[in-house]
């Protein structure tokens, strides 16, 4: 029955139901040709050094993903050879056909994620196979080949090891990585690509927000709609994010910095820009509750998202809830002065406070967050000291691990 | 008020209105930071030409968008220089900084047009200012910069005058244009591309079906959903695309050849594969009617589906209607035997029978044209032969014009 409901807006059973074709990617190798077990390997890696290294640019220049290192990681894919051995080798542009399946059909993909250097002087990564499941699950949605999640990490560390200079020795920075993944069969039609290339591009990036921690302001206009169910926008496909760019021009112009996007006809709050949005809020109960909108497969399952659920879980303060929740519950909260902070989360900002939404063209306040005690600053300072190391935690990995 | 609607999904209301945000777009010069006046010109075109000429296929050799010619255009654009001259240069790889915002975020888009030798030994164009316009529409809805769509025609058409000899010298076969436009500023934040490549390559095809008319099956599942409102159906985007091949792979598991895709709760006919969708019948009032989806944001607006229209209703032979209809109207359709024919249109294959579709675990048989008062095959002849140049008609352009 999940099935019958996904592919209509029934938005109790798209919040509550396991997509059909979502168990349907985790489960179909059969409409790969290559199964998971077929997988590059990272001890086949061949290294190129660069004969010279690029000057680094000052963290406090940093502008974000404007920086790359040395060196970049490539693995090719042939639907007759298999996966090619890995390949590092100095930054450069990539050859591609021009009727690349990529460039033609968006058949492409990426992942966020950062490594710190921590202060114990060792660089760690966050959480890093989360992203390797993300990236494999995307794969699969696009028709990708797949491989082993930790052979890709392997390489990556190895390319994090021999840039090891360029991720920034600074607590407000970090070493952004970006695995890409795209189609490169050279026809027109659309269908399978029959070749494609995996590669990491790595780069220093500065704090998101060069002036601290500064609250964003916000669109929210039920005429723009990111994802749909039936649709891909659970998973990290490079299509997700060509449409928004218009939509966050659009919001520019109103006088806001991102997009809050809505769906349904009851105005559900999804996600902000390119990052998950949670409320912290006292329900209608009384209670103190975190808020945020479950992975119905209209949101990105984002890591950051994962890793605050988590935290607060343990904590046992307040309820935490993954539900389908609305402007007009938004609106009754702030009216009724409940309403205590609204945040994004994401791997870029880590976490970026909401400031105002502009709705049906009012803009609605959201409390400011100055005191101590906010949870938004709270979650900012446990996460910044785990990325950094001052708080040991599982969910870092050594370039060694 | 019509903006208020596009957001959700009151179906009557999607199928009725003009989407706000379509008006945006099209009004929207001032969020695009180059006006359609500044442009680049055909006159400044550059030629490098190549030294051999590839060998050509033969016809029957043919796969669809697997041959290209011996040259390709390119034009340039970067936000500070605005415009560089147009380049028609050997057929090369693309050198691409592996942050692009094409690759990264699906900031691109394609057309696709035709040109055909005709009787008359004079190469063609089918509409092709159609497709300027159509590319000019979705290079603002992806905030590229846009340009003079008859500056770009006369570009194409040097193009395929320097490659004429591409152009098959077949009644079955022709060139195939696509114009791509990519984003290439290489920052990985999410946002306008502040540099791009629009740039052409054509190659000869085949017939669509090497086997003759053959007509094809359809998977209609309601768990899958290709565009919706406030998204961005009605583009040429590649991100419309790379979606869609792994729904294609699931189809081909079912035994069927393509996707009908469907819309809505009340499961609305959109489009097949990358085709427009039309079906013949006597509707219930009695009457012989073609009927086919709007062009309400959701689908494509195929220049084969608005020629298709504009000859039937020359014709004043039945009834030609433009609006949403759904999958219970097919099937009573089919039950009560007024279903005549169901057919695809596009470029690719001009028009494609439809010979069953399975829905809801059931195959729908939708009667077989042979006959030759068909009207698929009627639009097949009455195409062909305008294409070919058998029937003068305003429709087709030569190079000179």
């Amino acid at each position: 029955m999940a099935g019958r409901l996904i592919g209509v807006w029934n938005v109790k059973a798209v919040s509550t139901l396991q997509p059909r074709w979502v168990q349907i990617c985790s489960t179909s190798s059969r409409l790969t040709s290559t199964a998971a077990s077929a997988s590059f390997k990272a001890s086949d890696v061949q290294i190129k050094h660069a004969e010279n290294s690029k000057p680094k640019p000052k963290v406090e220049d940093l502008v974000f993903g404007a920086n790359f290192s040395d060196h970049m990681l490539e693995i090719e894919y042939t639907a007759d050879k298999g996966w090619g051995k890995p390949v590092i080798s100095p930054f450069h542009n990539l050859s591609i056909h021009p009727g690349a399946k990529g460039l033609q059909f968006a058949v492409e993909l990426f992942e966020g994620m950062k490594a710190y250097h921590c202060v114990d002087n060792k660089i760690r990564l966050f959480r890093p196979m989360e992203n390797m499941k993300r990236l494999l699950s995307t794969a699969e949605r696009l028709s990708l080949p797949t491989f082993d999640g930790r052979e890709l990490l392997k390489c990556i560390k190895k390319l994090i090891s021999i840039d090891s200079e360029w991720v920034p020795r600074s607590l407000e920075s970090s070493l952004y990585i970006r695995p890409t993944f795209i189609g490169t069969e050279p026809t027109l039609g659309v269908g399978k690509s029959t070749s494609s290339l995996l590669y990491v591009i790595i780069g220093p990036v500065g704090p998101f927000f060069k002036t601290g921690f500064k609250p964003v302001s916000l669109l929210a206009d039920p005429q723009f709609t990111r994802a749909w169910p039936g649709g891909v926008g659970g998973y990290k496909t490079a299509s997700n994010y060509g449409p928004t760019v218009y939509v966050s021009n659009y919001a520019i112009q109103k006088d806001c910095q991102q997009v809050l996007w809505l769906f349904g006809n009851d105005h559900q709050l999804t996600e902000v820009g390119t990052m998950n949005l949670f409320t912290f809020w006292v329900n209608e109960q009384g209670e103190k509750e975190l808020v945020t909108a479950p992975l119905n497969g209209l949101i990105l399952p984002g890591v950051t998202r994962k890793s605050l659920l988590e935290l607060a879980r343990k904590w046992h303060e307040f309820k935490v809830t993954e539900r389908n929740y609305t402007m007009a519950e938004v609106q009754k909260a702030l009216n009724e002065n409940r309403l205590l902070e609204m945040f994004g989360s994401g791997t870029a900002c880590v976490v970026c406070s909401v400031e105002k939404i502009l709705y049906n063209e009012n803009w609605l306040k959201i409390p400011e967050v100055t005191e101590k005690k906010s949870l938004t600053k709270r979650f900012l300072k446990e996460l910044t000291d785990i990325h950094y190391g001052k708080v040991p935690h599982e969910w870092m990995e050594t370039l060694d691990d």
